[in-house]
């Protein structure tokens, strides 16, 4: 009840569960963690001994199998319940280890189980599963938007087995500081155009300049630095094209959507804890022998954010159910997508980002007023859930001056390409 | 997707299929009962005709058979989009002949299926199904809540077998002028103290008088008059009791819950009709030249529109699921609910009604917005949404000024008996 | 205290007054106008009988010699707690006689007391104080907005004295069902371009056919029904050119301001109206022996009511003064305004105009919250509150959809000439 | 225009000519000091050099003369464009100023110029033009209310000349590091019962120990550390009565609203700062070659903000002019307010303080969403920004949980005495 998420798959609750022994071990480094504004290092060990982090790779191959969208999100949402800032970190590598035991998946399907391909993405998920690969992601640039990278990559060369040089500046690369790779997103200016490309790099492939410029307001420990890129070579093969640069596809949408919806997942679990942080206060409280919860004043303010949380719960757990029935109708087999799915996937969760990020940044407000001058103390979790909190309206596709002008237009049947 | 419910059964599914089926026919009738002021017997004729009316009677007794709550509420939903005040209505007699199902139910498991107890309960039902019977629901009184009606039961004679006297008033007895019979809550003033009972009453009973005085702002065409009780005989057995006078029990709880979430329902259907009435309109507009979705200052509002439609989808379809889910889990042989438990689901009904009811008004608020003037006058279905759609936070338990009081005192660990 | 608007000149003090004593009865007509969809003819010959129709003529000549803007709009909203239809219908009338006052006076001053333009002027104004003449205003069309009235005059023949000839249709125009004049803006094509242009026309005038179609869901006694012009002729001289067609211009901005804040007023009047009609109410009220003002629920409700209508005030009262003193800075012989400051003159407008507008639809709504179902009785006062209070948004410059975007751009320095 | 506050006095245009000729130097050092978690010295002794600090010293005594409330505030909101922090530790010192200036111009009237009393008042005011004299106020205490101190004064002895004996501790002594005396409000235990008082110390009397214990969120260079009191001695004529223990009186009504509104201007001055922040970003910003100012959806927010802004400085205007109406009405030759009074004035404050409080913090996150990731940089004044105007709805009276029970009461006709 209350509308709390809970685990729609069996493999699901057993991510969940493993996520859920971490939060509170999590929310003790935390305040730690954020005052040395660093990765913690500690957080991730244990998400790989408990195996989160090889939360999508199939049972097989030693992880938890995890499929359903929803539950991947509820796994973050109650990490962010310990920190939000490895919660978010954590989804940057699972988003590109999701793709990567897809692309095995498709290779087992279609080469069968021995072929040396499938054999050597099985190697590679492998790898997720002793931790030997983190992996974290590139979207963000300045002065752009996620469609338009100006990262580029170009021929190295005019031979046919040229390779490519890739230059350009990231920044928001959360995790980088601990991870052994990172997957970008790029321009690849071709001969037949320009198009929107990935590719996977290690971190310490030559011309690659992590800049340790990480110091932000709240989610100080998610390790969100620049990364410079000076004439980066790449083998021919390694990059792949996603479609027409500057365009939206089917394929991006979906992508972008699915990678960004257990995004909010954190910023619920931030609300959560900031309302379970206001509860426990009050449980505490009297004013001139009168209990907290005798106070009207205090129960209006407990209701507005129980509301609030009730609001944010049951709009992400139904964007969540939506967005696993979309991929179980757009499975390949079954039926292509049309623009209109895909925009309509990504309205959803636009409208879950929204009501989430901005709801959740009510809750911790309404948590402050609920503990008065002891929540403001720097010290206190509730500084850290105020500052951290903010980051969600940053998040892109959309950001806060997008967002209701993206909306309007799907809503009023308008599939924008760009 | 865009958080559209769905039926979850598929009983749910045929009875909302039926209700579909006459949306169109209601919208156009509802300019003229509203204007009339009178409950619409064709809307009631169509709804006996497609077995609405008896969407929980058994299958095996010519009804759907309908379990799901879920489903039960978007039937209310859909049929709301057509016309509010028929939906509202339907739901009175929709809570009184579920009880009567499940009374059947019991005594057939109890009893067998021969049993002439069973049989009565059977013929009832059958009377449900051809329309013989069209039941409205007492709740409301002025000065007094649910929980402590003023309308009372004495013993009308000492002999053992003396029946009861009834005396008091009732306010929006929905639907009433076109019932046949009336389900009623009262005090019931016995040897042993004070109870809330309820008994079931033909509604020509001599001494029940109805006043034939509802003339409302909205929700014009559902009858709500109020009926006068005056010396109103009924036999011994006919009372039910249900609990101490005053005092929330589990089964209290539970049963507001149950009635009102559905009614909840009517108001998402307004919203959903403003909100498709507004994009209609607009698809048809233009301003000097430019088409109305060429205007960021529209998408801007529709956007706004968007977005807190699909809060109401997902709250109130979270809601509903999880009322399935309590009921499942708290059928009589599987558990007992506590207070807690039952303190907890009507919480959930009051975030589901603070989140609709507040919403929908805020929808037709913004359709108004995007039609400007022509929304505004007296014969567009517009202006009659926004009359109907301030009829929601009215709806006890709990009204406006007690609904935060209430959720704070449950979110703080409260388990309040009055 | 309380933020409560109070006259900020003698004169003002006067007219104030001369409203005051009439609300109390405006009150008690105003339901059974607002039934009759009826302009309140007594009611404007009270309000003629007091001379607060002729507020703005000299006292010289009889009238109050009115100059405070914010105690005109203090007027209308004194006015509108009584009955806002009336309210509207009269500052149509105040706008016109307004600029018909300047006019005297300039040609005063310019020409001399005795000159016969200045007598002439001086002789309509005296009709105004006798209420002969009651003077309503066209401003709306369908499918355009102020700046671009596609109702236009064309030179009816080719000599040198022939006169014009207009066509085109009005919409909402206010109070015209017993006014004796018509001011009407429209474009008019000529030689050198098109312009827009004002004519002030009897309302016997051939062509001239008011459409009698005002039928609205609120504001039903203003008597804003549609009026059509076929080839209506007028002689040479008495259309006045105000600028291009379509282009905002200085002397544009200032008088659509001037005119448009006290119908804000208008919606302050409603909303003081709403909240004094809930204290009323719950002064009265009891529940299980409770009086009303013991339940926190309840205070919290009146508290959101208060605070909310100390905002709308405010806001008002500072846009008042802020528009006196911009036509104090401005005064013809004193400086000349830019289109600078002429935006921000509007903008201040538009942040009246957001606050008060919104305000008042959520005082009214708190206030129904407050009286629960008494208020949404049909003949209640709050029941034509409620509807008459939704009419704010729409009034131009600007429209719901089109306010913040206007804002935006002023506010970020850009001065939109369209 | 746009609302903005002006001096309405010569004194005060002198006062916040001297505090605005600081705002530049203020920001330059504000986020220093904030990280640095000290009161910058600087600023004060900037703020002694011109005087600010003796703003209301009589200008015969080397002050500016200030009386205006409104002034007063404008005063505090233009600091706080620059430095929040500074803004509030100055206003403590000018509540105790403003006070000691009461009581010599009383003593004047009273006794003469001549009369050692006010000779010793007027060199007390001297030592404030020099500086000698900084003074910090406390008011809060953990668990309990402004009206309920638990520090309390006992008799230090049975003679009829013994002194007092003070402990307790005080929270939030905000300029205490800095301050030269504190201005402490206790509990007096005198033999005819519990007395509000208050007392003026110097910082270095014995048993006074300032805890160095400030490090919040925000307004980290406020100083507002904790201070002991462990049998603090004072002379009996020292500690003065200001009413009964728990209980409001018209004096402290009074006093409170007084020492309080200028608070808010701290928080008007932070919107102000974060409000032309953004505008000053977007100036420069463009996407993919497009000005910030050609997006509508910046457009939209930018507008949200403006209209909000429009509406914090319209009350805090407002509510400022009514305190300076309220005390020239209620000068004590003239009248004597009654609880009824003195409760309209805690109300008004209490309006601009719910809408100023919330307006600011609202602002803040506008323009936070306007800036995006740029602005949630640590170093940027935008993140101290959002830091400190969470201070806010804390201050007292009236907490964020018990702000609408009180207004809900006034504006029911209560008077409440505790």
């Amino acid at each position: 009840m209350s509308f709390a998420l809970s685990p729609q798959t069996v493999r699901g609750e057993a991510v969940v569960a493993a996520a859920s022994s971490l939060v509170e071990t999590f929310a003790q480094r935390a305040q730690a963690a954020d005052a040395a504004n660093q990765v913690s290092r500690e957080n991730f060990d244990e998400l790989i001994e408990r195996r989160v982090t090889s939360a999508f790779v199939p049972v097989e191959l030693g992880g938890f199998g995890l499929e359903s969208i929803h539950d991947w999100i509820l796994t973050i949402a109650t990490l962010a319940r310990g920190d939000a800032s490895t919660a978010i970190a954590l989804n940057m590598h699972l988003v590109v280890s999701r793709g990567m035991v897809q692309a095995y998946t498709d290779a087992k399907a279609r080469l069968g189980a021995d072929h040396p391909t499938t054999d050597g993405l099985a190697q590679l998920l492998g790898r997720l599963v002793t931790g030997e690969m983190l992996i974290c992601a590139t979207a963000t640039e300045p002065g752009t938007d996620n469609l338009h990278p100006f990262t580029e990559a170009v021929r190295d060369g005019d031979h046919a087995d040229s390779g490519w040089r890739i230059n350009g500046r990231k920044i928001f690369v959360t995790l980088s500081p601990i991870a052994t790779h990172l997957a970008m997103n790029l321009r690849l200016r071709d001969a037949d155009g320009d198009h929107l490309a990935s590719v996977l790099l290690p971190m310490n492939t030559p011309g690659m300049t992590p800049q340790d410029d990480w110091d932000a307001l709240g989610m100080r420990s998610s390790g969100s630095q620049s990364v410079l890129f000076e004439d980066v070579r790449v083998p021919l093969p390694d990059l792949h094209k996603l479609g027409p640069w500057g365009r939206w596809s089917v394929g991006n949408l979906q992508s972008r959507a699915l990678a960004n919806l257990p995004l909010v997942g954190a910023f619920l679990g931030i609300a959560e804890a900031a309302h379970d942080t206001a509860l426990a206060h009050l449980a505490t409280q009297s004013r001139l022998g009168q209990p907290a919860s005798e106070n009207s004043g205090v129960r209006h303010v407990v209701a507005e954010m129980a509301l609030e949380l009730g609001q944010c719960r049951a709009v992400l757990g139904a964007a969540a159910l939506q967005m696993d029935d979309y991929f179980a109708r757009h499975a390949p087999a079954e039926s292509v997508a049309t623009m209109e799915d895909a925009h309509r996937l990504m309205l959803d969760y636009q409208v879950a980002k929204w009501t989430v990020n901005r709801g959740a940044i009510e809750i911790v407000s309404k948590a402050m007023d609920l503990l008065g001058g002891s929540g403001y103390t720097n010290s206190h979790v509730l500084a850290r859930l105020y500052r951290d909190v903010r980051a969600g309206p940053f998040m892109q596709p959309f950001g806060a001056t997008e967002l209701r002008e993206y909306v309007g237009k799907v809503t009023l049947g308008m599939w924008p390409d760009q």
